[in-house]
């Protein structure tokens, strides 16, 4: 029955639902946080080992998403993607000091021939190493931005909150090597902004905090901390500037602030010489001396986003959701499934095809056993962007179907449904593009 | 002097240039191989420790693009993309005996607390313990098809040949799973199907060899060899039927074989019960009964591929080159260069840019201070797809330039050019479809 063109079913999806009782413990980990919790239940990550997950095919995909987002803004901010091994040589963080300043929260393995190495948590040591063996670079070649994505390691003490503090991680790592001073913080200000339009691109209300420099050394930190209920960290937001900080009393305008929950989705830093000193790490200039660089480095937890969106609640981030839409077809049986048939779904999925923002990203709940009430309740919990319902109203003459998004339901004939979502959708992409 | 469009220009990629001198070493490793002497010297990669590669960004485009590639296929079959850690209870691999068996060849990392994880090289007991974790699936739910594109280790006791024997290197695994030995059959050709398509869209001629199973068990496995001078291991080919295998006499029709060097990269397994039934993953059948999974692997290295790409020699494929095409501009001082003005440089971008194919994937040698003999030799070692020369030509009316590609150098003007290149690009794009 089910033919012709090929769509994407959910029942093919692997998504392993379960149910978590209240307090229970998975893998010998308390669930502590919502998006723990939402990413466990439906099945779009599953515990390994203690603070290690699968990240399975929703998930995956939301993350590749996520991915391409970050890739397209540090890029327009003049970024080149590398790749940098997770197996970075000890002594290099012996050369640094870090390898004593860390201590066990660095993984470590040892290779057959006994050399040490770290899996890296960041590349400060072996970007500055790279830097520093490839001989010194020409003053007219920076600044230079390189950046990756990749896994990063951390041995926490106690992993928790799922994605939020795992032992293995995603993360987006950027490093910008200059000449002078005036140009690092130039280079920093221009990668704030490229922040600033990813996390106003997900939707997320993100703060810049000023922040002490800890076991990364450098002169200048900042946090960007996401506001969310379930988050560790916490922030001081003024009530009359809105500027975000650590203290009670805002040191801009002396305004009361609001202390509220935060997830830290990003950090970065201006290094200096911090690293390329000891490292050996410089460059040429016009009169043939050899300075070391001067370097900052910028860091947006992948994983962690994506937790941080699931922890904003309501439906995914448009450009983030594992799926933009959802098809939900009548319940088997039911008079709409005998006079539709499955024809009228593939029909209705191949007129929401033609929207280029939906094109490959429409998949149906085939799970046709179930009923349209159930389907669209779990529908609701995963937040696709849009849910299409064929109800009673798709029997119509035309026939009309409920779209629900954001925080209405409409019944609307196909043109008004794709007139609808397209308007959204520019309205999204408008949005983006204001502030890029 | 340069602005109004935004162009990509090859001064600013990190790409440090070097040359080799005979017999010498890089980081203690002899330069065995073209694919090796090339990516090194080209800038590609770049060597940080003993059989470990920061892969550098035309490198890491073509990776990029390379893994967009073998995803499309992947998923056209079937599967699914997820992302399972690196670090692996080494208590799996005892419970599969492979602990023992791969001996010094895994990666091992202990935690903080004492807990051994081994750094996967291949993760059939991390997927077969998470399809036991989740509990049996339905018969209805199978075959599942799973697959990564992720980093994995191996302690190679002599790393050499650059990334084709590295330590760290880039791997598409897939894994799928079955009720029924038929079904792993059927799944399994359908795999093969898509390598083969993965592979002639690179161009490589790559066969599908009979090979023994050895560490990973299992009762049929093939080896998925790409001719390549430069490979370490052989095949024969027959000169009757085409039939390659290891014998020298062919098994087929009995003709004589000629051996050849070549490359592995893919391997796949038929691994029925080999893992599910150590580690326990079930799933349930019709009657309500629980057998053990039925499993095949299949495994695709991706920066041993690059590297093959490169040994296959000549230009890169279209799909995988760091860039489709590279603009040549006139040497500055040049009479070229006094009367077209960069803006000349700026409309040649915007009109090549214009082809659907080539948009965001042309690239401008703004090194004006050299000859075009010089960096024409460059571009052409480089091996990019589609070189553009604004030479003496480009003063006449209407203006002419030379493209080089394939084989052959052409004087043409814009319109020949675009057309040229269209219907060359077009001839791949149908060719894949075949194939498809």
């Amino acid at each position: 029955m089910k033919s012709n063109i090929k769509m994407r079913l959910l029942s093919k999806v692997f998504q392993p639902l379960i149910t978590i009782p209240k307090n229970a413990k998975i893998k010998s980990t308390e669930v502590t946080c919502k998006s723990q919790k939402l990413l466990l239940e439906c099945g779009l990550i599953r515990p390994t080992s203690s603070g290690l997950f699968a990240i399975l095919p929703l998930a995956q995909r939301a993350m590749d998403k996520l991915e391409r987002h970050i890739c397209k803004h540090i890029e327009a901010a003049g970024a080149q993607r590398i790749s940098l091994s997770s197996l970075t040589p000890a002594s290099l963080w012996d050369k640094s000091g870090r390898l004593q300043e860390m201590g066990p929260e660095l993984m470590k393995a040892t290779d057959r021939h006994g050399k040490q190495y770290v899996l890296a948590p960041t590349h400060e040591e072996a970007i500055t190493d790279l830097l520093a063996d490839v001989g010194p670079l020409s003053y007219k070649q920076l600044p230079l931005i390189l950046y990756q994505i990749s896994s990063k390691f951390r041995d926490e003490h106690r992993p928790k909150h799922g994605l939020l503090r795992a032992r293995h991680f995603t993360m987006m790592d950027a490093y910008s090597h200059h000449a002078s001073e005036d140009c690092v913080l130039n280079t920093y200000e221009r990668i704030s902004r490229a922040y600033r339009d990813i996390f106003e691109g997900l939707g997320l209300k993100v703060y810049r905090v000023e922040a002490p420099s800890g076991a990364m050394g450098g002169s200048l930190s900042h946090e960007w901390q996401a506001v969310a209920e379930a988050g560790e960290d916490s922030l001081t937001i003024c009530q009359r500037c809105q500027h975000a900080g650590l203290e009670a009393k805002c040191p801009r305008c002396g305004g009361e602030g609001e202390v509220v929950s935060s997830i830290e989705v990003g950090h970065t830093f201006v290094l200096n010489t911090r690293y390329s000193s000891p490292l050996g790490a410089c460059y040429t200039d016009a009169q043939g001396a050899r300075p070391p660089l001067r370097a900052a480095c910028y860091g947006v937890g992948g994983s962690r986003l994506l937790a941080a969106c699931v922890e904003a609640g309501g439906r995914w981030p448009r450009g983030v959701a594992p799926y933009s839409a959802l098809l939900v077809p009548p319940k088997e049986g039911s008079k709409e499934w005998q006079q539709l048939g499955w024809s009228a779904v593939e029909q209705v999925y191949s007129q929401l095809s033609v929207l280029p923002t939906l094109r490959d990203d429409v998949i149906v709940d085939d799970r046709c056993d179930m009923t349209i009430g159930k389907r669209l309740m779990q529908a609701n919990r995963m937040g696709y962007p849009y849910v299409v319902v064929m109800g009673k109203a798709a029997l119509e003459s035309p026939p009309r179907y409920e779209l629900v998004c954001e925080s209405s339901t409409q019944l609307l004939t196909m043109p008004e449904l794709l007139k609808t979502i397209d308007t959204i959708d520019h309205g999204n992409m408008a949005a983006e593009k204001v502030t890029a």
